[in-house]
């Protein structure tokens, strides 16, 4: 208390409030740290660290720092000026209700929304089942034998439906991929972009073709349908797919999640794989994203299957556990073989989705879904009584009318706050869900066919009972049950719900429990104020293809976070877009390479990659049909300039670009990056400037300032997205200004651009979009740079303390790392066996969730700390590395055995310490409280060590008896 | 998946599905326990159990069942009603800004909001903890010795303060309690009800007349001041409190919680006792409440503190450990004796602001408080260069004025949507707060003086800097150190924050993780759609005295859920001020006591109780100087009539009331229960029925309809309001017409009567009463009685299925129970030692909160499972109990000795089962994991047996070092 008692006004305004609760060490705690890693200041350790030559002359124009209170409320009337019309627009995005209990519990909880990707699975059991249950839906809806944990999109999940036609066609010599032309268009739109860049040719026609004969004359490696189509009807595809299987083609269909409750599932009319969109099933629109996409497929494409998929497997005691399975499929081991490069996904909304489908149980599914097609039966019979008959046939919850008064029906619907489709010539679109009332039929008559229609709803309801028709053809109709598994027919009473949510969500470390200092993944604080608006339903309940003027809130926030984005990347352009950090890497790409083209250099298709790459930079060259080339590295770790010159050089004719990441992987500042981006463009190419490590540039340097053309910006890592568990995220790109005129465009909205579409909505996950923006409101520019400062002081402090004990692999000048550090693992592996997966899984009996494994190099653990780790959270790091270092050291000494020490046993869980018969030479307070931190705040892993090999080896992706959990 | 295809749409509408998520039982699980409890069905169960005389001839008026979206739809709207204006209005109620860290994670997390009252402490560590903390932050700031942790409100508390100096007061013949005519009117409001009911005296005067001397002629066990002043003055009291405790009082005062951090605390200043608010502290209006008020005292006085305080023990290992302290004071055990009849606390209110506290530090708390100071001063410099010059010479947040224009300012104000206080003569009141910035000071100036005054705020800032002159009076600004305990110094970063709030849930069992079937408490699912208005701005930001037109959206609520409990209760008449049960009856006591007055017969003063009565029932009686006469039972619990007969006939004269409870605390349906109302009335009594019990009521039977006149309601049990930990609660009275006249009053709000207050708010906690409201209308009618019906349905379950194995207590016709039923234990113990005490402790073993213990019968439990608890769950606690009976067996049978068993060790803890050398005659498995269910959810206690002997012996209330946690 010695503060003075005449302060003034500014002094206590505390604009830069927030600033000191994102960042985690305390002034004082700085001071500290600070002289334990032997600089003077902040700005010393950064003069010390980030080579002069790329530091910003000037600070950020990104404003000041803001409190909570004012950018909330600025915010707020920016939301106000988006309108939340009632959407009848369809084409995959629906109005559904959240279910309370899921909205307050699971997307509103830090306990499920800052969780990490499930890589260490000990320690994620709760979001893994959740995932299993998402997986289990999607294969009883589909009628499949397997399924994913969730894609980006629909329209994604498409691209990569075709992707997986091509690779696993029998049809070798075939590159054409057929298109209904009764597919959402930003499907057809994301189809052919994707198609274009992989060199497949799409032909987009009537689905009738294809069983006319008429196949017979197209090489085709594969096709999609839409079931039901877009505008509506339920058509029989069973002789379409086949004619598709007889040409060795792949039979792909999208399908309605909802309708698939009340049609006969794809997989009984034959198809090989099916996907879709998942957000009807409790997400909101959220103006076009995040939503999961569901995917699957026949059990023998399981090996080509896109994205993540969740296993059964059993842990070292036998019991059965969860995991990421065929991990080896992804595309950081695939690499140069990769045609997707599908990473993130959408665990929060694949939950979410999956907790839909348990809180409701199919009969409540069904009646549902029997609901929104019983509104569209009265809609549709009232309709046909005054003379307008929908142009299809049949119809789950969409009709496509014909009529001549387009223009005032429209305008009537403009004034009752009505969105209908509008894009299809002289027809109307009407598509009902879930929200659908009563009130809602009566006002839809009266903007369609204008007041005084005196249609009864009670009257044609009884009508219809009395017909006993379906507008869903016989033959179409489900016969077959789904969800019968228990979890789907247990937790229907709010209160079970809630307490299934709480047991699952107990079993996973989240950000909420202790520091997730993943390398490369920059898990840092996702403040409760930059996620409140998230939810605000003037952000959630907009369409993605509503007409513009309703969405300049969303078109305000989105230009402002653009502008910022600009200043911090030091690019001239932001494209929005793509939704994850590898769809910006594509989007990127795709860039370079229209505009290579623009200038008559198509043929350039070389893309040098240092041999230290993020996995999905090749993939991702991969999917834009690059060449890749590695460059080497130094045994620095450093890109080799001789290396790279000759190859620049010997490839100049031929040469796109270059993508490298910035710090390296390596977590260290190249002081050569300049120079590497003078190489590349000397010879004609353009350099990609990964922004994985964006998180060490904010305000000290960028990419722009550093000479690069393109990057992706992982709104998820350094713009404090939380990463869901998995996903969402955001990957939107900056691009010098030569570039811009390449990247996305979209067929449902003008982006100002001709350009096809690479995500299914124009502004990608855009719901996602104002966590970014507050938390870069709220920092300023002078906020921002401090971050940056402290994320590196962290991860120096790390260096300080661990480098007497650990070899810490690369560091650049002055010794300095820059905001993550490789802890090399392999010299201790040698001397004592004990590997760097005992130490990630001895870390979990300590409370953490172990670091980055065997990334960028095999046998090291990375650790980003984050600016958001105070020194305290630091120093229990610290001390337990150390503690684990002293167990190594006693398997060296040989008083533990190799066979039996708290390492390779680790992680050890409640059940093996109350075994009355202790088989081990340590004792359990060893195994499970191995320093005293831990007793007060005990992490239970809920299984233990978990056997991958077996889990392959017996692939199992659906639910598991509810006794095998006990 | 039978459903059948064509279904009609009001099958589909599904407008009960709330009915079937907050009732647990499904309809195949409600037939399985019917054929187990031998009922037919529900109606034949209800007919067996409830007394044909009192069963509702019709069904309730309340309206059909309703959606959730529709619900919340309507509520909206309604709450748009409401005026979300500026206050400046001050009088104990100030915007406040809830760190959003906190509001997501406590006011909006059930693992909070969920839990009970710690009576079960070794679960109960997270919000003793948190507790603990707000008794230190209001020791610090009183500058006392002790603290209780919360009392109701501010007025609440300040008569609990009356009757402490009642109580403790050397001048045992005085009955006079003096206030200082600058305490808040809505406090002096209550403080003369109270004493009025008490028999004591009030006289409201100026504080000076204390040390004038003339206090020599008054004969006063007490006096109370407001610190600051209601009009914002700060003046110094030593001298008028010293003169209070010359003539043998107890002085009192109210403080503003957030000036005390500029201030010298009353403490210093000499208080005997300091009371006020933690509204400001983090915790919003709410037009009114609920809001935590913090109580203190000299230790001399620890054994007089009125409510709950949490005190510091040791388990019987040793380890620190929480629980309330001194238990015994409590009024249920007082009873006769009592002179508070305080039971609800506001826990979550309380955590909310000791969480503020930690969260913002001393010295981001004093900064606030300098910013708010700092504003006023600059607001009152702006204002006395243009010639208004503030009545009070010193302030903290608050200025009077005395102004000649006060109409035209005032609708200068509402024009611009500001409310400044009104109710002073000539005068104006604006009271800053934390929420406040540089543009309202313009405004505020524009409102006060005109447009075009030409003040600049950083010319006036700069003025003061220079001045350095304070607002505060020099001898009056606090010079010693508070909060300085590491738990307001640790946890400043977000990151840090959301840990430690996660931690401490995690130590504490709420209804998110099992059932807590605790008879006479009704712990039901609290929905989330019932908890999502209540921080609806609309709702959350009102001030309880804003002009009426503001807040019509509440009065709309609050009118229809009057209406409802009107057609639910049988009254004419409901008051909704009672912020509590005990309120509540402390408030129908009131107005029969009114009401004989009125009749000429204010000697009536007779309350009879049956000995099986709630604890608070004679407290309450007390309070109103009632003379309590209990009414014996017979032996099978229920009232025996022949001594009821004979006590109401022989103190006829004398006769005031009946207060008891229906069905009875012994969980029985009497039969008796008209004729009880009709010897009582027959004698010129009145009947308080109690409503504790209501669940077992709604839609079967009522109070009225049974004969009573006046009630209280316990929102918080029957109507969904969740119990925060140990509060909020709203008992709000249903009244039959005569009685109407006599319900409480206020002095800044017209309720239609000229009584006194009972609460410091009109409608006491109302921004919790939407909880009720939603539930309500989401239920209709025929949901409540199907409540209704399955809570005695699952009672009458638990009973078919545990009576062969423990005696049940009682049972009415039919051998069936109401609502909740009681385990005698008292055989077993005398067969085996085992004690209803180890039983309670060893269900924590088992993963559940131990139900009521030796209420209303002493070695008992009272199991109440309420009708959200699924037969999932109910056969989970059977289970458990049927294993714990099991378990006696073995030490009656000598497998175990009575002092090595796991029920007289239990609950364990991880920290028993990890020690090396187990010391039990049984092995860890049977200590934690007893059945199998348990291990795939166990929940930790974070403590063994707790001791209150050696915690009450050595009383400690303040935090305790953080190394006792480790």
């Amino acid at each position: 208390m010695t503060a003075p008692s005449n302060r003034s006004l500014s002094s206590l305004e505390q604009k830069d409030v927030f600033v000191r609760r994102h960042i985690g060490p305390s002034e004082q705690e700085i001071a500290a740290m600070l002289t334990d890693t032997g600089a003077s200041s902040l700005d010393d350790l950064i003069e010390q660290t980030v080579p002069a030559a790329i530091r910003l002359p000037q600070p950020l124009a990104t404003g000041e720092s803001r409190t909570e209170q004012e950018v909330l409320a600025y915010l707020k009337s920016v939301a106000a000026k988006n309108t939340v019309a009632k959407s009848y627009i369809g084409m995959g995005y629906y109005p559904t209700l959240v279910p309370n209990v899921i909205l307050r519990n699971i997307l509103e909880n830090p306990g499920w929304y800052t969780a990490y990707t499930p890589y260490q699975p000990e320690i994620a059991q709760g979001r893994l089942e959740s995932l299993l249950n998402f997986q289990q839906l999607s294969m009883d809806l589909t009628g499949m034998d397997l399924a994913s944990a969730s894609l980006l999109d629909e329209a994604t999940a498409a691209a990569e439906a075709m992707a997986l036609a091509k690779r696993v066609s029998k049809n070798k010599k075939a590159n054409l991929f057929y298109v209904a032309d009764t597919v959402h268009p930003q499907t057809i739109d994301v189809l052919q972009t994707r198609a274009e860049a992989f060199g497949f040719e799409v032909e987009v026609g009537p689905a009738t073709v294809l069983s006319d004969e008429s196949i017979a004359g197209k090489d085709i490696f594969g096709a999609l349908f839409q079931y039901p189509t877009s505008e509506g009807d339920i058509v029989d595809i069973r002789d379409q797919i086949k004619a598709v299987q007889d040409a060795k083609g792949v039979a792909c269909v999208a399908a309605d999640i909802m309708a698939l409750m009340l049609l006969k599932s794809p997989g009984e009319l034959g198809a090989d794989v099916v996907l879709g969109s998942a957000q009807r099933f409790g997400v909101p629109m959220g103006y076009g994203g995040p939503h999961a996409a569901f995917f699957a497929t026949r059990d023998k494409y399981k090996r080509a299957l896109p994205g993540r998929i969740i296993g059964v497997s059993k842990d070292t005691n036998g019991k059965t556990a969860l995991r990421m399975a065929m991990q080896t499929r992804e595309q950081h081991i695939r690499r140069e073989k990769a045609n997707s490069n599908i990473c993130t996904a959408q665990v929060l909304l694949a939950n979410m989705a999956a907790f839909y489908a348990v809180y409701h149980g199919p009969e409540g599914l069904k009646t549902i879904a029997q609901r929104i097609n019983r509104y569209t039966d009265i809609l549709a019979a009232g309709l046909s009584k005054k003379g307008i008959t929908p142009v299809n046939g049949h119809w789950f919850d969409t009709l496509t009318l014909a009529v001549d008064n387009k223009d005032e029906i429209v305008s009537r619907a403009q004034a009752a706050g009505i969105n209908l489709r509008l894009d299809l010539d002289g027809k109307l679109g009407v598509s009902l869900h879930e929200v659908v009332t009563r009130s809602d039929i009566a006002q839809l008559w009266d903007v369609l066919l204008g007041e005084g229609h005196a249609l009864e709803i009670d009257n044609i309801d009884a009508e219809l009972t009395a017909a006993d028709a379906s507008s869903i053809p016989a033959e179409l109709q489900r016969e077959t049950a789904v969800l019968e598994h228990p979890v789907f027919n247990s937790y229907h009473s709010e209160t079970e719900m809630l307490r299934y949510i709480k047991r699952l969500e107990n079993k996973d470390l989240a950000l909420n429990h202790s520091m997730i200092s993943l390398g490369s993944c920059t898990m840092k604080l996702n403040a409760t104020a930059e996620m409140i608006p998230v939810t605000w339903p003037e952000f959630g309940e907009l369409h993605p293809f509503c007409p513009a003027e309703q969405a300049t809130g969303y078109k305000t926030m989105i230009d402002q976070l653009s502008d910022w984005l600009v200043d911090i990347t030091g690019y001239d352009a932001i494209c929005m877009q793509p939704n994850s950090g590898a769809q910006g890497e594509y989007a990127g790409l795709l860039a370079i390479q229209k505009y290579h083209e623009s200038r008559g250099e198509g043929h350039r298709n070389v893309c040098l990659i240092p041999a230290s790459a993020h996995g999905t930079n090749p993939a991702s060259a991969q999917m834009v049909s690059m060449k890749v080339v590695v460059v080497a590295c130094d045994k620095q770790g450093n890109v080799d300039m001789d290396d790279l010159r000759a190859k620049a050089e010997e490839l100049a004719d031929s040469l796109s670009c270059i993508m490298i990441t910035y710090p390296s992987t390596h977590g260290v500042y190249e002081d050569t990056i300049q120079e590497i981006c003078d190489v590349v463009h000397q010879h004609g190419g353009q350099v990609y400037l990964d922004g994985a490590n964006m998180n060490a540039q904010v305000g000290v340097t960028s990419p722009g300032f550093i000479g690069a053309d393109v990057s992706h910006l992982n709104l998820h890592k350094t713009f404090c997205i939380p990463h869901g568990g998995g996903g969402p995220g955001m990957g939107p790109i900056g691009v010098k200004k030569h570039l811009a005129p390449f990247v996305a465009g979209h067929t449902q909205f003008d982006l100002g651009n001709e350009n096809g579409a690479v995500s299914a909505a124009p502004f990608g996950s855009a719901s996602i979009l104002p966590i970014s923006w507050v938390y870069i409101a709220l920092m300023g520019g002078i906020g921002l740079k401090k971050a940056t400062e402290v994320a590196i002081l962290n991860a120096n402090y790390l260096v300080a303390k661990l480098k007497g004990h650990f070899p810490i692999l690369y560091t650049g000048q002055n010794d300095r790392v820059a905001h993550e550090c490789i802890i090399d693992m392999r010299p201790l592996k040698e001397a004592t066996g004990i590997t760097e997966m005992d130490v990630a899984k001895r870390l979990i009996d300590y409370g953490f969730h172990a670091p980055t494994m065997s990334f960028p190099v095999a046998g090291t653990l990375m650790v980003e700390p984050t600016e958001s780790e105070s020194k305290v959270e630091l120093d229990r790091f610290i001390e337990a590395m150390l503690s684990i270092r002293n167990e190594i050291s006693k398997v060296e000494q040989g008083d533990w055995t190799l066979e039996d020490n708290p390492l390779v046993h680790a992680p050890h869980t409640q059940y093996d310490v109350i075994e009355a018969d202790w088989q081990h030479s340590y004792d359990r307070k060893t195994a499970v409280y191995p320093v005293s931190a831990v007793a007060a705040n005990k992490f239970w892993p809920s299984v233990n060590r978990i056997d991958d090999v077996y889990g392959d080896r017996n692939l199992f992706c659906a639910c598991v008896p509810m006794s095998e959990y006990e």
